[in-house]
């Protein structure tokens, strides 16, 4: 079976919605075993549209179309699907009634523009959509199956796993049993990972794949068939033994996701002390539901004087120090710690840039401490001062691998090649 | 002139770093008069890469393709332009030696996987990379200039501007002039706004789009043509004058830069109390150089007790209206503008959701305010709950709205119609 995806709109040439959708997509297919072979995004243009349905109706056997069915005027999906095929468009009775009805549940008035989604090409089989008002539907032309649906992410996402995954089961072979195993890494480029790893024999059928979103990588491993299934947990264990510290967690999204398990799973409670992250660490907690049963707060101390208002910071220190310092960012740490007496606090000071910068402490160079009951944990880093966000993120990422060791019982402090450790 | 993008790489279909090359580079060629007509991404396969180039080759007249010219196994573009022209790979000296360069400039060792990132095809045209270890290339495949650039962003946006720009420009005529205005919405559904904007005549060349990042929608104006651009300004006025207070601001990239440009230029300080939006408030505009100008400090309250002992809220309010209350979150913007007698201070607190919620106050409601020296301005919304990150960029948005609109000294408190204010 040949899978392809066919995006839709000037908005995804110029806009990343469904660039999301896209990537999305592909992994949820690869997890059935089936992978995604092309994917291909045109404009608004109906000619445009007309003739890559057309075009790939003659090479896959199942397209799946994503957006177009919008209400505007440059939702032309539908309208192109029934130039393709040679049928006229022809109004849904059954989707007009669920649009009525959905604008009166929810106490709002249905804009003209809305009827548009209920015309579909003559032959089209409608597709339900429960949280929308775009229906999807699927049309047979050449050899392919297309299949179309909304480009809003959440329903993008309902429609591809309660109607689209079930529609290709029904008519088509399943693939070769597929699964994939995550690998997150912190602190080496993916050279240097490529290098190590192509090192190792890897048992046949599972293959590697990298997916860089700086700074992590990810290192994917794919295993396909019974057999390499069976080998995955050797594999993974000869991976981790060849990265060693470089490997922050496994199946986790992310890692602040898995610092936010382990806090919900502790009990244990925390407080941020950020300057040069800026609020990163707390915002990226803060994005899972349930954060409010540890995170106590987050004070992004800025300006001196709000560290030594909010945060009890030293103005001798400050002078002395400066702010990027090991003991300034060690009393932030400790500052924040006692406000609420929160088991831990991480706290970070540092120079994001592009301005700011000297020789003793260039752009790039940042400090970071953990503060917990008993200890306080600090480093001063130099990452690569690539870029202001660069430095935010990979502050942000040490310091919660610094609080992933201490909840796991592992040492606080390791090296991370890609920067380079001041002497304290 | 047909101007095409291919994508390539696993890591693209499953990942989103090209993703947003592929959109800055439509918009970049859409700025020069030219549209990028289609985008196809491919997976690692050499058979499907060395497909494509030939099948699109027969199309199109300049085709960039991105990604691929890494140092890892998985990165084929070049040996499959080899294969698609038959020709050998052949090692470029020239590049090999700016590698070597390059690493002893950097204090670091080339890992042996680099030197494969000096192969090109035979016929081909290097292109050179000042701030990478991949050069480009560029080979005449079939009617079509095939140009090829790293994935890596800061690489490829500069050799896209610095040299394939050029590149087109000294082969092809250069498109028709064209212009585009943005407009940031915030408040208005997609349907809405097209209901108000389709009932408008616009003159002949100018075109509008739709872009919707939630929880914005950015509405594009495309003008071609020297006599469609010299209607821009009379048609902008034209949009606002039918959008009202939905236009937050013009060719800014997003609301948070514009109230950092607002902020930089009046001198004035700015303290933020989070604590629904969990730091994002303060992490938009820390993302930007030059912030610590005015940023004092961002306190992310999440407990009540947070509140009490760093913003001085009142415990009795707490336990009389609850965190969530137009009394608290006044107390909370108040209390963070006291600390250092900054000139504003905004606050946030609600119910992000999915738990927490109440029939009085439901999964949505947020209260917001923004304290100034001679006033304290509140309003307590409920926005659509259909997620937690929605209703918290929404509580943001909404927060930046306020000050930008105290900033241009206008009404600080305006309806927007996709949320429900509560009574005061």
């Amino acid at each position: 079976m040949k899978l392809e995806l066919i995006c839709t709109g000037e908005e995804v040439l110029a806009g990343q919605i469904v660039d999301t959708n896209a990537a999305w997509f592909a992994n949820t297919m690869m997890e059935q075993g089936i992978e995604c072979q092309r994917k291909t995004t045109v404009g608004d243009r109906l000619s445009d549209l007309v003739e890559i349905f057309k075009e790939r109706s003659l090479v896959a056997d199942i397209i799946l179309v994503n957006g177009g069915l919008g209400p505007t005027s440059d939702d032309l999906s539908s309208e192109a699907a029934a130039e393709a095929l040679g049928e006229p468009l022809v109004e849904n009775s059954q989707w007009r009634q669920r649009l009525e009805d959905w604008f009166t549940r929810n106490g709002r008035v249905m804009s003209p523009s809305n009827l548009k989604q209920a015309l579909l090409p003559e032959s089209a089989v409608m597709i339900d959509n429960p949280v929308g008002t775009a229906c999807g539907f699927a049309v047979k032309l050449n050899r392919a199956w297309l299949f179309f649906t909304p480009g809003v992410p959440f329903e993008f996402k309902a429609m591809v796993k309660d109607q689209f995954i079930p529609f290709i089961n029904e008519r088509f072979d399943a693939g070769e049993v597929t699964q994939v195993t995550k690998l997150l890494t912190l602190g080496s480029g993916e050279s240097a990972l490529a290098d190590k790893l192509q090192a190792l024999t890897l048992p046949s059928g599972i293959t590697l794949g990298y997916r860089s979103f700086m700074p992590y990588i990810e290192i994917k491993l794919f295993a396909r068939g019974e057999a390499a299934i069976e080998q995955i947990e050797d594999t993974v264990q000869l991976l981790e033994a060849a990265l060693g510290t470089a490997v922050v967690c496994r199946d986790c999204d992310s890692l602040a996701k898995a610092v936010h398990n382990q806090l919900v799973n502790s009990g244990l409670g925390l407080s941020v002390a950020e300057s040069c992250t800026g609020g990163a660490i707390t915002s990226g907690l803060v994005a899972f539901p349930g954060s409010s049963t540890y995170l106590h707060q987050g004070l992004v101390t800025y300006s001196n004087e709000s560290k030594v208002k909010v945060l009890g910071v030293k103005p001798e220190t400050l002078d002395d120090q400066g702010a990027v310092s090991i003991a300034v960012v060690e009393q932030m740490a400790s500052g924040a710690r006692n406000i609420l007496g929160s088991d831990f606090a991480l706290a970070t000071s540092g120079i994001a840039g592009p301005e700011g910068g000297s020789d003793a402490k260039p752009v790039g160079t940042v400090a970071i401490a953990l503060a917990t009951k008993s200890a306080v944990y600090s480093q001063m880093l130099k990452f690569p001062s690539r870029s202001r966000d660069l430095v935010r993120s990979m502050s942000t990422a040490v310091a919660y691998d610094m609080l992933r060791r201490e909840l796991a019982q592992q040492a606080v402090i390791v090296d991370y090649p890609s920067a380079k450790r001041f002497a304290k």
